[in-house]
């Protein structure tokens, strides 16, 4: 099984990402916990590129192909192979995020942004997406308290951000059998238990 | 005026391309040389992973992402400013390299490889294209005088510089408009006059 984590920056996803994958170790299940860009030694390469804020002077389409570049090495060579060993496999962020920052939130031609997401995942879909949904403004006060500075993707600004965030809405109506929405508003027990809910009625099928 | 300089590895282009540079510089022309992957500091980025030995494991989709990806950022922050300002721009490889390399050589959907190419140049597409044609072996005998190892691309062997030979005759028949084919196995001096005779007459079009 093959689960993904999406939702803005600060919305929690990594938090109930890594609490489900404690949660399936402790039941026995064999997991492979992968954030994205990253996770093989290319795509950590290109990893360190992208958030470099040394380069306020990346194009959209650079952008684009870095984000494609980082997944097609990660799919072939790690979430590939483990899927066919039968291991669940979550992964913290993976093409949605492509489709809502690159497609939605930068603008760039939502057909093209398909195109490439599908010559970078080879046929690897998720079986499940978890999109966990806060308020724009939700980043700023959670980075306040985590005292972080942002990164070069966060350094886009709310604007930017409202429209990541309509980018998910859209893609949680038009794949509801896939991408399932929770409030990141919630405590963080609550949203884990009903991604658990989820989870195991998944795991039923 | 913007050209640029195709062939496969040895086949002289570099020294075609820099000999018409200072010949361009010599009657007066503002010229701009640069060559691919690279020449922006996002580019070289990318140039170092993409030419890294280390990576074997690197597969075709992430090389043609990383490819398109540096070629986006060229174009968007030196190609299109200086054509803007009226200067000759000199490109040694361009979007021909990706085809013949990435579609023919490595067997990529041809199609696809034509949607991103046409995402990463924006537009910007070379008003001539001068490919020097040399023979596969030729490769490896130009290389063993020149005593230089094979970079993670030149590593691919023969049968691979076979293909992508195939795919430069395909471009020089399907664009002849634009794509010239000279016999890069010519004396240099002669290589060269031939390209001076048909720059200068683009340059009366």
């Amino acid at each position: 099984m093959f689960i993904t984590f999406e939702g803005l920056d600060y919305s929690g996803k990594t938090t109930q990402a890594t609490l489900l994958v404690d949660h399936l170790k402790q039941i026995g299940k064999q997991v492979l916990f992968l954030r994205e860009p990253g996770g093989t030694a290319v795509s950590e390469k290109i990893r360190e590129i992208l958030l470099d804020k040394k380069h306020p002077e990346m194009t959209q389409a650079t952008e684009l192909f870095l984000f494609s570049a980082a997944r097609a090495q990660l799919v072939s060579e790690i979430i590939r192979p483990a899927l066919d060993e039968g291991k669940v496999v979550i992964c913290d962020r993976f093409y949605d995020s492509t489709t809502a920052y690159q497609g939605y939130g930068r603008g760039l031609d939502l057909q093209q942004v398909k195109g490439i997401n599908m010559i970078a995942i080879g046929g690897v879909i998720p079986d499940l997406t978890i999109l966990i949904d806060i308020p724009t403004d939700e980043i700023i006060r959670r980075r306040n308290i985590a005292k972080m500075s942002a990164d070069r993707m966060e350094l886009s600004g709310n604007h930017f951000y409202d429209k990541v965030r309509q980018g998910y809405h859209a893609l949680a109506t038009e794949e509801a059998h896939r991408v399932i929405l929770l409030d990141g508003m919630k405590p963080i027990q609550e949203i884990h238990e009903e991604i658990l809910k989820i989870i195991h009625q998944q795991f039923k099928k």
